[in-house]
């Protein structure tokens, strides 16, 4: 399993992923489920990627060929038709694989979040299905999930907002919703892929990985553990009615 | 889909469950899914169950039925042995009805926890498994979840703790487990229903219905949104390395 999130405000996108691979319980592996394309000053994007790591790494082969050969997302006129250019690549990848892996009763599954700008057009967030088809983030929908995304939503849900949450406190968040999500199952697992895009800016400057022993990201742990029990003492006492 | 949850510390038991049914979204009804079994100063019973109503109706059938004739868990000799009991019953449902429902490709799906105590042996707590087989909780795994129960688990095992954990703490846990997940998962939804169980009592004195407008269950979720949001703004900023 994976665990990727993006987080679209007013102000850029966040991404992270964890980096964890395997295939059962015994194959464990690191592979990075975050890529990006960068033409600085004319278009950034950032994409992630959940479910069987053979086809997502068909995929980008897909899409990096075609970006080498200054075609596919390379030339992209929006943000809309670079999501269903990678939905295009998933559904090249699925006409070749799908039929084989559903003879051993193996779903072809593959998600994709791309994110990023193109020129003076807003920055944008779509989610790519296994079939190919796009969905955008909205204002009212600020964050985009794929993989083991259960356990990370509930912080999602109760602080992310399009108009009022910075960056940086989006960037916490994400580390909050991926540890949250790593302490709780354990096929998905450190290190730790982030890259905070600032709108407009047409490059990426801030991007980075954390490691298990990462102290930023052992600080959020155990700082947030602490947060959240000694917020739980604050509740008031629940009050049973008298028997 | 259901939540229920039930916390094991040292001074007790605490069970929790929402009460949402839905046969495809469209019947959303209201359905009680904690029942309990109490002979005052003899023994205690809290039973919790999720997955198909018409199957876990059935089971319960079966159990009053032998506990109005004194039979099955009315004569439980120990914890152990009336967990066992709920799993024959859960045996006796599927082979009632389990080939009829496969028929159709529906899946036999039912789940129980009994948490209690009998005598002076120690309150203990078990989940029953569809197949009738039981797991028991302990110190190192001092809570059991049925249903859709990832969204509500980081905070409980960021938080419960069986040696120290108070009765009132474990209570507020539980209820802000439940109202993460009916947060972010609509087919789980108030009311939600509480019994605390304090250790030797061998009486059920705590037991309440909390409405989608109980003044409690609004003030935890309110609270709770609260210290989340300020919590998260308290840790300190992500650096990036300089580019």
């Amino acid at each position: 399993m994976s665990y990727c999130l993006a987080i679209q405000t007013k102000l850029g996108l966040v991404f992270a992923s964890d980096s964890r691979t395997n295939a059962g319980l015994d194959q464990a592996n690191v592979a990075t489920k975050l890529t990006t394309f960068v033409k600085p000053g004319e278009r950034v994007y950032v994409l992630l990627t959940s479910g069987g790591l053979s086809l997502s790494q068909s995929v980008l082969a897909v899409l990096h060929g075609e970006y080498g050969a200054g075609k596919g997302l390379a030339g992209a006129a929006t943000m809309y038709e670079a999501a269903r250019i990678v939905g295009d690549a998933v559904r090249t990848v699925s006409s070749r694989d799908r039929e084989h892996l559903e003879k051993d009763g193996i779903a072809f599954n593959v998600n994709f979040i791309i994110g990023g700008q193109i020129g003076t057009q807003p920055h944008e967030l779509y989610m790519i299905y296994p079939q190919g088809n796009p969905l955008r983030a909205t204002p009212e929908s600020p964050f985009l999930q794929i993989g083991e995304s259960k356990y990370g939503r509930p912080i999602l849900d109760r602080a992310v907002r399009y108009d009022t949450t910075s960056l940086e406190q989006a960037t916490k968040l994400a580390l909050i919703s991926l540890d949250s999500t790593m302490r709780s199952n354990l096929t998905v697992g450190p290190p730790v892929d982030l890259v905070v895009y600032h709108a407009n800016e047409l490059k990426v400057r801030q991007q980075m990985r954390l490691g298990a022993d990462d102290p930023q990201l052992m600080m959020i742990r155990t700082q947030w553990e602490q947060e959240l029990r000694a917020a739980s003492q604050r509740l008031p006492e629940v009050k049973f009615p008298e028997a």
